[in-house]
């Protein structure tokens, strides 16, 4: 049964020897995953290689699309998320959110590429995303692909508005206010860039999912 | 098996009239409950009692609190919600919150008055929250009560930020700020004063729940 | 051919005496429509019935939905015009757009309430939708309508943003800002609320297709 | 005949060598120009000079000035554009607008420092700039000159702000609100800096002409 | 010789009565002008009927235009101020402008209606309106004509931003930004429809030219 | 007995022979405490290594943790305050709160960690708290510790957000406006990261109970 | 001894019949004073004359500069409190804190039209003002008072910003912001016209004055 | 006789070389001063060292304080301008206006660090002040300087918000606000940072001066 959020560090400002040195210690400390998120490559190679992680039991995997390292993680278990994102500057954030779904024990799938003014390769994919038990849309500019999608499918729908775009963009705040006033009801949504932040909206949702399927 | 969004109507800008007219087509032309949101309790009356509906099959009733007109409410299901609020003047939006999730089949329980200048009030309730598939949480000013409730609960939390308050609190602006930036990772937020896109942010959660619960 | 930009009054603020006054003036002075716009009812009534327009020789007309006060509007030419719109509390503004752009002897097509939580409705009116010679789109809330639009047809498309919505809609900021960021490139964009600006910048670009057939 | 939109890759966070390979697919797998935007004189230089694009059928340019490489473009056609700019540091935006259009076959006249504070230097090009099918206005500090030029010419003005300025020019900001409330009606607007939208929206406009030419 | 700042009392949310008792205070305590300014003609009429101020030495006079009650005016002295606006619905502010400066000894003239899309109409004013010692430009909407009018004269130029305007004007914070940005150097701005700001900014140039002179 | 304000220089944008001077220079010319804030480590050792400092009588000291450098400290009074912070990227800030106290003379107790997602570790710790004199609360994100302290305590609380977070933190403002909007009554904030401040209004306080205990 | 806070009902939005429930209730289940703000006039009239509190054991007093009801006052105690206000508009804000702070037993006197540009008022009452054991400086428009006696005082000063103020006071954000970054250092504020906030801060002082004494 | 404005190139964002191409142009093209704003010390020095300049007849200067070129400074005339500053990082903005003033022959006094919380200083020099033609105010942080020398000074008052700040400042819109907001009636503003504005508002009051005087 799943119990409670995961151990997720914040790796930004971090050096790498403090980061393995909080890991070391959240794996002796805790069960279940162990997180590290926003890691550039360099990094998260130095945090591998330190001597107290090479000698310890659990090994942690780099996710470099992610940019996210892995201890412990959870298998796949039944509860199915999608993650839809607009363009391709809007990779990072939901990789991330589906890295850190994954990690945690979500059955995720991705769908990139899918701005709204394609409109038609959404709907070739509507059928596909409409299975899933909720679904993640990241997306920057207008963020207009969270009330397309929010009018497609039925089930929860999570959504992340990015920093990217440039001339009235300015630093996702027109994405997140667009999704706060989505025309498609009962979309919900998270901060700027905050993919971690819908995929632990995520965990919460599939916590329920367990929950009530283990009564 | 739940099936779509259920049909509402925005109230504010339209005549008894018009209203009505709206209602008795949508009576005819779907299942299902159809509702109308913010009607205050001069206009549900005329509403209900227009020649049209009150000779219909189906009879509506006015929730004055929720300042809601439900026709064909689903029976409460097994899906549990709770709406939490802080203040009292965040009860209308709670209400509202708690209207239409309960007009649309959820199980729901409200507490009020949760402000988190009284913590211990919040933790008494705590188990007792928790134990819901899902928890709205109403909040205006700092709207600091989603952040102390997403700590306490593992399930999904849905915020919803309110225009209550004066000195900094700007029309419910600084609550929704407040709630994106929620330390309490994985809460959710929708627009300000949307009790109703929380119900239905609540209504796609309970649409994956039954959709699995019927495989 | 086409001359200039039409005399267009501001109503509010301003008596019926006032508005028939001017009006008479700009009758007398100068040739082609006279238009009066976001004029009520009530003051459309009294302004007609003055004993100086009553007496004219040009007979003024109103236009209830798009509020209007219409002389001498010019007869439909060749050039083509759509006007979108999203929800229904959007329709004032597109049926000034309409009106205005009508009056001043654009051949004008409207299509209601296509909002993209209901995609399919759109992608039904778009082979319709893109045969105008421009597209005037009018969307409140997210404004995502413009982004859709904008990406199914390659001829100009005006968008304007409205003040409905809440939430987060901020007065129309909200639409604002999304439809300057739309990922459909090419879009361009009018201050909150402004049909007529659209339906003026409509009719420049009938002017340059005016202007080249008569070479 | 005109078709859709050009192809348009966005230079910045790209290495050329991932640019230079979308170059190379773009022109395998459809016609018409194929662009790249805001690229560096070095970056543009060592995209120019790869070994996939060198031995290709179609050579690219570098337009230095407007930082855009260029495959494949069109002949200039018979629609006419006029792109005027206020001061020096509007001139990056001003000539990306008039190369883009360039590029997809307008015929593109520009007048650069035309600062409203010296009103007659305008004046004695007000003749030249209207005889353009359509203008683009690029200006940054207070915008005004797109109300002026709008006041001189009858055809469309698509006014472009820039981020130049200091004071209280909000990276801009200012100019963007300011073009949004311009008094001279009919004046539409793009986001901040976007010469290439501009030129989309020309593109767009062109098209248009196009398809009622070849009628 | 100039002395000090004139006496102005603030009406807005003061009563007739209380507005009189000041006065009359005022009219004993001090020498030189008394004045009230945003004041409705009922008020001022009240006012001027009250019996302590009918049995006074000194008779005040309402200006409707400018909503001014003045006593004890200083006549016009040798110091030209130029007023200019540039839409009907600038008038009230730029009236309260000329009305204060009147009062308070300037010699006034005002130049209405000349909107920056109309640049004829303002160049052919340009040499009286540069004949004056100081001009006071009152505009909404983008506020451009501060700018034209900075380039035309070399003289002291005081922007007043109104909150007329519609579309993106934000009640005045265009136009303030706008003129606070101004490519016209030198050009210095008060706060939203503050034409007794600029009066009195006015009047402390007066102050210095006249010193000057009588040394 | 307290007096005054203690002598506080801003390091940043300072070189270290620049600091060296005007320390030795306040050091001569009065009493009391000379500090230095936001120095990193190389810059003090520099200050501290210069000639001047060196030969003086009174030897600084450098909290690396608060960035900051002390001469002639007050010891400890009777005063107390905790200072109390909400996570990790809060520290900075908390300890230069902190550092500034106690260098002019409070008794200063800190609490880091204490997040409100985790609501039991503050209860833990409430009793202690309340037992200061005054409470200095440092806090980003949504700033809610402000509230939940000010809940548990009756004693003076300062509130400082912090620039810390993501999402819509938006550099601390939305800490900002939530504490100003906190629902815990007579909680007083100060600038963001602003732990001086809130260790200066610390002093005023201070300087009250000083001066009461010695009448 | 002083007891946590007292009991304040925020008036607007209430019924003078469920005040006087709401104030019967809390008389009955509570010891020490029982306040009501921003009560008009008619409602306070009425809310004393309610059978309930008329037939009670605590008679309540209307204090209308305050728009204050009180029941069970304190007696004045020995910690002292000056309130400074600015302008006449200020009044009602600065009364409502005294008028709290009087009825929770602090020693209240009142400094009223201190605004900065006459600084020689100011002045004359320094002295006695820097008394008090602590200071609420009540201002609008740009806030400037706070600056001036922060820096004439070394005792506490709580910034209370007004929404009074036109032209870019900008309902009491531009006094808000500025009291924020007051020059002098450890001044505290509160939330626009949050005169209660002031007060109930001045209490918390007391607070810890009292709880020292009484050791 | 004073003639328009004088000659004035912004320096950032161009090479030594251009400063040099475009001076020596400005040198023989037109009489009078010609300035280059914004200069750093090098670029300066190799502006000053390149051959055409170093041939040419008027040998430019550098004031590394106002980081300012000046060729043909035009000798102090009769018209006083002091220049008030606030703290020391308003330093380089205040020595810019000071700079230009004096390049264009005003006759310069400054006074710096007259921060409002030690308000005995500014009052030790209130009479000094009072005795010059204008007075140009430079201050950031809340900007508080402009409404007390607003205060004390009878002749024009031109405020410069500064950049400078933390807390709340908001890179000088604070400051701005605040100034806009004076209490001090009479007071105008230029943009932020924008020392050089000023002056050239200066110079408009001068060329008045010197008009009226060679009548
Ligand atoms: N990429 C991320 N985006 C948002 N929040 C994060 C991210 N990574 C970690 N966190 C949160 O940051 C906190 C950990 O911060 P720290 O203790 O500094 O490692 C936890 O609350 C995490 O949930
Ligand atoms: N509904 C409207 N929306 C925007 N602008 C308008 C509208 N009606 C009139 N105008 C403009 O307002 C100006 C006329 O204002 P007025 O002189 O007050 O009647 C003209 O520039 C019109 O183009
Ligand atoms: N300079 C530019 N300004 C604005 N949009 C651009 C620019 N260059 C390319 N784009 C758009 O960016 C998208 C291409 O992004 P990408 O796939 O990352 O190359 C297309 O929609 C282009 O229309
Ligand atoms: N870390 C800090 N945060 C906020 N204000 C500071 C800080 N350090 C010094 N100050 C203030 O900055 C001023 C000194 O600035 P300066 O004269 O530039 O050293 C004094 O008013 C100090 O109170
Ligand atoms: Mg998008
Ligand atoms: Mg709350
Ligand atoms: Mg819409
Ligand atoms: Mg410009
Ligand atoms: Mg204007
Ligand atoms: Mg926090
Ligand atoms: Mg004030
Ligand atoms: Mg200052």
């Amino acid at each position: 049964r799943r119990q409670g959020l995961p151990e997720i560090v914040y790796g930004p400002g971090k050096t790498s020897e403090e980061i393995a040195a909080i890991v070391t210690s959240l794996l002796a400390g805790c069960e279940g995953p162990v997180l590290v998120s926003r890691v550039e490559a360099d990094v998260a190679a130095s945090v591998l290689g330190s001597p107290e992680l090479v000698s310890g039991r659990d090994q942690g995997e780099y996710d470099a699309g992610a940019r996210l390292l892995v201890w412990r993680p959870r298998p796949a278990g039944t509860v199915s998320l999608t993650v839809v994102s607009a363009g391709t500057s809007d990779g990072p954030v939901a990789r991330e959110a589906a890295g850190v779904a994954r990690a945690i024990g979500l059955d995720v799938t991705e769908h990139a590429d899918l701005g709204v003014a394609g409109i038609h390769r959404i709907l070739g994919r509507a059928e596909e995303i409409s299975r899933a038990d909720l679904v993640i849309v990241v997306a920057g500019m207008e963020g207009a692909l969270a009330s397309v999608v929010g009018g497609l499918v039925a089930v929860p729908v999570i959504a992340v508005p990015t920093s990217t775009g440039y001339g009235a963009a300015f630093e996702g705040v027109t994405a997140l206010l667009a999704m706060l006033s989505s025309c498609a009801a009962g979309v919900t949504v998270v901060g700027i860039d905050n993919g971690l932040g819908a995929a632990l909206a995520a965990h919460r949702l599939a916590t329920t999912l367990d929950r009530r399927a283990s009564r």
